[in-house]
C-alpha cells in the first residue's frame, strides 16, 4: 500500500508534527536544494486551474533533485471518464483506471487536483474522484486539492502559523472568515484550515452567514481538536465581533453547503451577504492580529487593498510556506529519511 | 544525414533486434536512472493529444540524463503553415520549415506527432507532413505518430510480446481486430502492429469487417514477413472465428480506407458493425490469450470490463514498455554505445 | 533592488559590449553545457504565443545549470488583473501583485512576455503592464517582449551581425523595412531593431509608408546614436530605393501609431500598402546584403521563398543566436562571473 497523502487530518499525530517539522526544516535551510529524491518523478495532473500549487510543487520536487511533469488534462491530453461500469461512447476518450494505472508504471508519485462538483454534494463529501483516482494508482498520491480538503496548503498554513508565533501557538485566537465573492467557490481550504488552526490547539472562532457553516463532518472534528486541547470553539453570524480579538484573520470565499440545493439559490443567499470582507476597521479590532488568505485572493472583494498591502498582511509567506511544505510532504510519501 | 526513426518496418535487421534487446534491458535494468544522454535535449511537437507517449517520452529522455520540452503546438505558440510556396495570407503565422529549423538548433532530436488527416488519402499514405517535417530538420526526428505508423508503439509492443513469451513468439497466433468506435480513428497503430507482429514471425491474422482491411501497402508487407518466416498471415471477416485459438488480441478500432470516399458513409459503414468488441466470450475462445491494446481505450466500447479487468489483459504493462522502447529509440537516433 | 533586463538601451555601454561578449563566446563554445547557475531557477510567465523565445530560454537556463517552469497565462493558470484599486469583481480572479510576489517567493528571476494593446498608446509606450509586473517583484525581472522592446531578440541580432561582419560592424549599411502584413502587429521588434543598430554604429535607414514611421522617442534615440558614432540616420518611403546598397535587410511587418487612431484606419493604410515586401528583385540591390527576420514571418507576404530558401537568408542563425544572447541575459541578471 503506498504512503498517500489525502485528507490531512486523517494522518497521525507523529506523522503531522513531523512534517511541520520538516516544513519549517525546509524554510530555515540556507540552502533549498539538495539531492535526497534523486532518481524519482512526480506526475502532477491538474483537473482545475493553479498558479501556486503548480509552480511550488515542481520546484520542490526539482530542489529535492526528483523530476517533476505537469499535465493540464484536456490542454493536450485526452478527457477522462471516472465512471465504474461506464459505457463510454461519449466524448471521453479515456478513463482514469487506465490513465492512472499508466502513469504510476512511469512516475514514482502522482499529484492530483480535482475540485468539488458543488452539485453532488455526497459526491464531494465522500471524495469520490479522489478515491477512484487513488484506487488506480500502485504509487504515493499527494491531493493538491480535492473535493473536501487542501492538504498542501493545510501544512503550509502550519508552518506559517508555527513561525509566526514561534513555534507558541496554543490558544491563539484564530478566526476564519467567510467574505463575499461572485461565484461560488469549493469548501476544500475553508474545511482543511478549520481542521489545521484546531489541530494546532488554537481558539478557534469561524464566523459566517448562517448558511454558509461548513459541513458538520468538519466542524464535529474541529470541536473534537478544540477539546483535546482545552481550547474553544465556536460558530459567530457577525463578522466584526467575530474578529475582536483575533491573532490571526484567516479569509476565504465559499459556497457553503447551500449550493447543493441549487446554484441560483445559494448566489441570492450570498448576495446578501456582499459586505462580508476584511477591511481596516476589522483589523483594528483585532488583537495586532495577521491576514491570511490561501490565493488567488480577489482585491477589494475579499479583502481591501488597505489590509492586503499593510505590514499585517502575511499572505506572501504564507504562500512561500507552500514550497517548504511540499517539500517534507515528498520526502513522507517517499519514505526519505532526514 | 541525421538517424531518423519514422517507420517501423524501414529499419533493418541488426537494427530492429538490437532495438528489442535494448527495450528489453531498460525493462529488467534495476536502475532506470543513467546519465548516458547528459548533455542533450529533445523537443517534442505535438499537434495531437497525448498522454503516455508525452509522459513516456519525457521520462524516457530525463532518465537517461537529456533534457525533454514539450510543446502542444496551438497551446501558447504559434499555428504552422505546412504547404511548400503557400502564400501565408491565413491564421497560420509561422511556417513549419522555419519552426523545424530554427527548434534543429536547439534541440538534439525532434520528436513529433502528427495524425493522419482522414480526408486526403495520398497525402496521408505518403506520410507528407511527416516528411516536410523531417526535411526541415538537421536533427534526428522521431515519428512519435504520424498518419500511417507508430514506430514508439511498435517497439513497445514488440518488447512486451517478447517478454510474455520469454523470446519465443514466433508462430504465436497474434490476431488484430477491429472493434468499434464512435469516432473515425487513424490507421497508424493498426498498421505498426500488423507489421511488427508479422515481422517478429507470428502467424497474424487481421479480422476485420470488409471495409475495414487496411491499406494493401500494409497487407502486403505483412504478407511478405510472414512468407519470410514460413508463418501464416489471414485477412478474416468474423470476429469470434478469427479469434479461435490466439495468443495474443490486439484490439483496435480505425476508420479504415472507406474514410477516404467521406466521412458520413464510413460512419454508417461503422455503425453496421458496433458488435464488434472484445468480451468475454471471444477471449473464450483464444488460446489462454492475452489482451492487448494501444491506449486509450473506451471501455464496453471496445472491450468489456470484464476482460480489461481480468489478468489476461496486459495492456499497462504494454504501456509501461513505451518507456523502455523509447529510451532505446533515443540511443539509436543519438547513437550511444552500450 | 534586483538586476533586471528591461529596456535594451537602458543598459550602460560597459555591461551592453559585456553581454555581446558572452553572446559571442556561447555561441563559439565547444560545449553547450555547464553547470554555472546550478541551483537557481527562472519563472517563464507568457501572456502571449511564443516558440522561439520559450524554448531558447528554457534551454538557455538548464545549458547552465538552472531549472526552467514555462507558464502561459490562462492555460491551466488563472486569468490576472493588472489594475491598481480595482475591485475585483470580473473574470480576473488574481491581482499580478499577488502572482509576481508569490513567484519572486519560488524563483530566482521571472522572464515575462506581454505584448502592446495597441489600443493605448500611452500604456505601450510607458510599458505599463512591465512596470506594474517588476513593481511586484523582487528578484530579476527578463523582458521577453512587452510593448515597446524585445531586449532577447536585440541582443541575438547584435551577436548575430557582429558575427556575420567579423566584429566590424560599424557604418555597415543596416535597413530596415517594413513589410506588409495581414494582421497589426506590435513595434517592440522593430523599435529595438533599429536601437541596437544604432548603436551599434552602423549607418541606418528606416523604410517604411510614411504611416508606419516608429515613435519619436525611438526615432530620436536611433538618430543620437548615429551623431555619438559618426554614422547615418535616415528615413526614407520608397523601398527599392532604401534598400540600395545595404549590407543587412531586417524586415519587419508592425502596425505604426497610426493603430492608435483605430484598427479599422490602419487597417486601409496598410492595405494600400500591400505590395511592400522583400522579393528578389530587392535583395539584389543591395551590397551582397543578407536577410534577417525576428520570425515568425509570413512567407510570400513579409518575404518571397526565394529570398528566406537562399544563401542570402541567416534568419536561421539569427533565431539560434537567442539561446546564446539568452544565456548572456541570464549570467548578468544573476551576476555570474566567468
Amino acid at each position: 500500500m503506498p504512503r498517500h497523502l489525502i485528507d490531512w487530518h486523517l494522518i497521525d499525530d507523529a506523522t503531522w508534527e513531523r512534517l511541520i517539522e520538516r516544513a519549517l526544516h525546509h524554510f530555515h535551510a540556507t540552502n533549498r536544494w539538495s539531492t535526497v529524491a534523486a532518481k524519482r518523478s512526480v506526475g502532477l495532473l491538474f483537473f482545475n486551474p493553479s498558479l501556486r500549487t503548480r509552480t511550488s510543487m515542481e520546484l520542490a520536487a526539482v530542489q529535492l533533485g526528483a523530476h517533476a511533469s505537469t499535465l493540464n488534462v484536456g490542454q493536450g491530453t485526452w478527457g477522462f471518464s471516472w465512471e465504474k461500469g461506464k459505457v463510454m461512447d461519449g466524448a471521453e476518450a479515456e478513463h482514469i483506471d487506465e490513465a492512472v494505472g499508466v502513469l504510476s508504471r512511469y512516475y514514482d508519485a502522482l499529484g492530483v487536483r480535482v475540485f468539488a462538483s458543488l452539485t453532488d454534494a455526497q459526491k464531494d463529501r465522500d471524495e469520490t474522484l479522489l478515491h477512484t483516482f487513488i484506487q488506480a494508482s500502485t504509487v504515493p498520491v499527494i491531493n493538491l486539492e480535492s473535493a473536501f480538503y487542501h492538504p498542501c496548503q493545510a501544512l503550509g498554513d502550519a508552518a506559517t502559523m508555527m513561525t509566526h508565533f514561534n513555534g507558541d501557538v496554543r490558544r491563539k485566537k484564530f478566526v476564519l472568515t467567510w467574505c463575499y465573492h461572485p461565484k461560488a467557490l469549493p469548501m476544500a481550504v475553508p474545511n482543511s484550515a478549520l481542521l489545521t488552526a484546531s489541530r494546532l490547539g488554537m481558539d478557534v472562532t469561524l464566523a459566517c452567514p448562517p448558511a454558509y457553516v461548513l459541513d458538520k463532518k468538519i466542524t464535529d472534528l474541529a470541536a473534537g481538536y478544540a477539546r483535546q486541547h482545552g481550547a474553544s470553539f465556536d460558530i459567530v453570524h457577525d463578522q466584526a465581533a467575530g474578529c475582536e480579538g483575533a491573532d490571526i484573520i484567516y479569509a476565504k470565499a465559499w459556497s457553503g453547503p447551500a449550493v447543493y440545493a441549487g446554484a441560483d439559490q445559494e448566489a441570492a443567499l450570498r448576495a446578501e451577504n456582499r459586505d462580508w470582507r476584511v477591511t481596516p476597521g476589522i483589523m483594528d479590532r483585532t488583537h495586532n492580529g495577521r491576514f491570511m488568505h490561501c490565493l488567488p485572493v480577489r482585491r477589494n472583494i475579499v479583502v481591501d487593498d488597505a489590509v492586503l498591502d499593510s505590514p499585517a498582511s502575511i499572505h506572501l509567506q504564507q504562500a512561500e510556506f507552500r514550497l517548504h511544505a511540499q517539500k517534507a510532504i515528498l520526502e513522507h510519501v517517499w519514505g526519505l529519511g532526514v
